[in-house]
C-alpha cells in the first residue's frame, strides 16, 4: 500500500446566502463512515491521507452531497501528493518541514 | 448522462530539469484512447468532458504516466464543474460569457 | 523582462443563481484596459501572459469586480507557472507539448 | 480592514530530488518578519489570515525564496477567500463547521 496524501475542497455554487459552513459540515459527515482514513480539517479544506483509489472514492461521495441538499451546481477541487520512492503522511511531511526550520 | 467539465494538471516533481513538455505530451497520449470525450489542451491544464465518473477515470489514468517515466512524485491538481440544473459544456460556457460581453 | 502565465478562476459565492456567466463577462472586462497582457479565456479560467507584479495587480482587481455587483463573498483561485532558465509565453508551451505528441 | 484567508503552496520544479521540505522550511521562513499575520502549515500548504493586500505582498516574497536557492521554475497555487458581509477567521470558519457536525 502507498499512502497519498490529497487536499479537497468543495464548493456549492448559486446558494443563496455566502455562508457554507453547514454544507461543509455535511460533506464531512461521509469520513465518519471511513475510520481508518486520516483526515483533516482545516479553514480552507479537507486532507486526506490512504490508499488513492481508496480516497478517490471517498471524495466522489462527498462530492455528491450538496446535491442531495439541493444544491445544482458544485465546484470540487482536489489537489493529490503522491510519493513512491518513500512512504509519506501527513505526519511525516509536517515534521520533515518543522526539523529543517 | 450529465456531463461535467474538469481541469487536470499533472506535475512531476524531482525531475532534474524544469522542462515537463516531455511529461505532458506522453501523459495527454491517454486520451487518444477516448475519443469520445472532449479534451481542449490550454498552457496551464488539460480540460475534460464527459461523463464524471469515466473522467476521473481516465484523470487516474494519467496520474499513473510520470511514474511508468521514472518519475518518484507527481502533484495532480483536478477542478470539476459539475452542474444539474441545465446541461453544460465547454462550448456553452465559452459562448454563455462572450454573449455577455 | 521575465514573462509568467497565470491562471485565475474568480467564483462568487452566495449568487442566488447558478449561473456565473455574467459576473465572467464582467470580470473579464478589466483585461480590455491591459491590451499588452495576453490572455485566453477557458471553460474554466482566465490565462495571463505577462510581468509577475503587474498579472497580479491585474488579478487584484478582476478580484474586486464581483464585490461592486453585490456579491458578499469571491473565492480567487490563482496558479502561476514562473519560469528563469528561459523565456516562455502561453504559445511556446503549447507548441512544445505538440511537438512531442 | 476586512481580513481574508488565503491557502498558498509554492512547488519547486526541477529540483532532482523529490523532497521538497527544505525549500518549505526556507520559505516559511519570510513569515517570521510578519508576527501579526497568522498563519498555519498544513501538510499541503500554508494558510495566511490578513489584509489581502499585504496578504499578497507576503506570497510575492515567499514565490520568490526557491529562485534564490537555485531553482529555475517555480508553481504557486493560490487560493483566497473573502468575505465580506462578516469579519472571518481560520478560527472562526472551523468552528462553524465544528457547531454545525
Amino acid at each position: 500500500m502507498n499512502p497519498i496524501i490529497a487536499e479537497v475542497t468543495i464548493v456549492p455554487l448559486g446558494t443563496s446566502s455566502p455562508s457554507l459552513s453547514a454544507y461543509v459540515a455535511e460533506v464531512e459527515r461521509v469520513l465518519s463512515k471511513y475510520s481508518h482514513i486520516k483526515s483533516l480539517l482545516t479553514p480552507m479544506s479537507t486532507i486526506l491521507e490512504g490508499d488513492l483509489d481508496e480516497v478517490l472514492g471517498i471524495i466522489r461521495e462527498m462530492h455528491e452531497v450538496p446535491f442531495s441538499k439541493g444544491v445544482q451546481r458544485v465546484s470540487t477541487r482536489i489537489s493529490i501528493d503522491d510519493r513512491r520512492d518513500k512512504q509519506i503522511s501527513m505526519h511525516s511531511k509536517l515534521e520533515a518541514v518543522k526539523s529543517k526550520r
